[in-house]
């Protein structure tokens, strides 16, 4: 796999895990951890990783073939630092969130940092999965999946109160929490766990994207079921979301807004091919969904349509590059990236639909199968 | 509570939270996100908030009262920018982990980026933790130790398969995996997750402080059972850690390593007082250990002894200020953090022993019971 742009530059590139690169350096060296460890590039064949003492054995072990190891005793900076005053470089090259602490420590030792540009920053070959890669990522998108089933059989099984339309399940009061653990239980039987979280938000939550939910769910509102297990043995991670509801829907609105949803998912797949951009896509979601009647609206604290990206790029990252919003890249063939497209009203409640896909010249192709239909009787 | 560094600086302080700033960029604003998001500080009583859309409701919903809220349209860089701009700033002040690429939008723009040095970094009222602090985190500690005492039974209840050694529970082997899936369970049940992992490592593998342990376990080996579950509804962590051994030791060493560790913890709590330093307790931690006949060898590749700081902060990181390290500072009363002496031998295994306390006046307070015995018959 081509590591293109450090053939194009002559100074190392730098990387500090323990933050947002901790997937990048996890995928250049093999190794991970939760602390931050660093990594030196200074070419596709040349990888150096500097860990602690408390990370030497577990390092020595992670590690690809013919990545260096540096096991430091100061502080990760220092070790840099001295590293490349051994080599007696003049320059460095770093992504945008390189810690600042480690850019002035370079710059105190008269070694220049400069920073990537956008379309150089993400390590290039991560972009397009291999076939291991892919094999981890569909584990633990089946597991989204057997979840949502999961959810289904749960909500197929409850009764609904009346007058309030609570729903019961197994003689108690089936709340978002509830839901969220049955769901859970199936992710961690399939080698993964949900290490960032997991949504069951419904009825007005669910208009909030980043609302987890809580408390009793209703029959005929919207419920939102945004699932992102990791495999745990591999660190790739899955995502996928279906909406669903139990009976018929309470406000006729949430099905206008379902079929639009449904509808520019479909138009996406349909224009999804290499060598679109991601902010072609993100803007056909957009058009689609004003056409239906859903125009965005970003008023704040009173956002209305699509106000979050149409996708992004799933792997060693949950939220990776390519981005599929306003200034999203051309997509390449083996990439991998969520669909999502998805209509909030505060006064409703929200529908999203999401699969994650692997860019191919014949359209996406699917990582698992999982229903799209959003009655339950 | 005083924010002392605001009023010593008349350069507001920013922040990006997304990676290691996310704790405390929460700890200011009450609000907390997986992707990045911005703070600027420009006193204890003027905190500004920066979300995209995506969060905008649920920053509203989840601010502290005060917080001035700034939803934005374009980059995070540019809006911290443009909002330093509005106020005709020359001067910001951040911590080292301030992505550098949101450094350098602030020098383009003409506006001075300082480092804060190591002492003023974490936000100071930040460490000494509140009463309703202190109850979150107490309620992940008893998360914890209810997962010690779940292992304690089924270690109890397990049989040995003779001749291996390895351990059967339920009708089939015990392995890490079982056991860390069973102390999930009981953690899960009181509203707490294990979202960067639980350590249930034995034999040889528990030589190695962060390997979180795979395959059967087995009589006679020590078992270290290192648990730090998060409480889901506040974001606090506890962090516990016990050694367990079934039946009798197979190599005599490790009862005089779990000795040592033992003795060295209940040293360190009797020195533990408001004024020492971090440092202080660390190398009290080292000598104890050394005399015992377990000095730290840190031969890359090969470490014994305790290669670790002897503990660290606990909140809403996992790992925070202040340090029990070899730069350790001075420790005050009301800061949480965690003892945890361990020793380790690539030959035979590991001893640690973990507890998270309050510093106190008259020593410190525990925030969870757990017995400390190694031997289960």
């Amino acid at each position: 796999m081509a590591l293109l742009q450090a053939k194009k530059s002559t100074a190392p590139r730098i990387l500090v895990a323990g933050g947002p690169e901790t997937g990048a350096a996890r995928w250049l060296t093999g190794f991970g951890a939760p602390d931050p460890f660093g990594v030196a590039m200074t070419s596709a064949d040349e990888v150096h990783l500097f860990v602690s003492h408390l990370e030497a054995a577990r390092a020595a072990k992670a590690a690809k073939p013919g990545v260096q190891l540096h096991v430091i005793d100061g502080t990760l900076s220092a070790a840099l630092v001295e590293w490349a005053r051994s080599r007696q470089l003049r320059k460095v090259v770093a992504g945008t969130a390189l810690p600042l602490g480690v850019a002035r420590a370079f710059e105190e030792a008269s070694i220049a940092v400069s920073l990537l540009s956008p379309q150089d920053e993400p390590l290039p070959g991560r972009l397009v999965k291999t076939e291991e890669e892919l094999r981890y990522i569909r584990l633990a998108q089946h597991a989204a999946a057997a979840a949502v089933a999961r959810a289904r059989v749960i909500l197929r099984e409850a009764t609904v109160s009346s007058p309030s339309g609570q729903l019961r399940w197994q003689g108690r009061t089936l709340t978002s929490e509830r839901l969220r653990e049955e769901m859970e239980n199936v992710i961690r039987s399939r080698g993964c766990a949900s290490d960032d979280g997991l949504i069951a938000a419904g009825g007005r939550q669910a208009a909030c994207p980043h609302e987890a939910g809580h408390g009793p769910l209703r029959a005929g509102t919207a419920i939102i079921l945004d699932v992102f297990p990791r495999h745990q043995a591999s660190g790739y991670w899955g995502d996928l979301t279906r909406t669903l509801m139990k009976g018929r829907p309470r406000n006729p609105r949430i099905l206008a807004m379902y079929r639009a949803v449904l509808a520019t998912q479909r138009r996406v797949f349909e224009a999804l091919r290499p060598g679109v951009t991601g902010a072609a896509m993100h803007q056909l979601a957009l058009d689609s969904l004003a056409a239906a009647g859903f125009p965005l609206d970003t008023t704040p604290g009173h956002e209305r349509g699509m106000f979050h990206g149409l996708g992004h790029g799933v792997g060693l990252d949950i939220h990776e590059e390519p981005r599929l919003s306003l200034r999203g890249p051309v997509l390449a063939e083996g990439n991998v990236i969520t669909v999502e497209p998805g209509v909030y009203d505060p006064a409703v409640g929200g529908i999203r639909i999401e699969d994650t896909v692997v860019v191919r010249p014949d359209g996406p192709q699917f990582l698992a199968p999982c229903s799209r239909a959003l009655f339950i009787p």
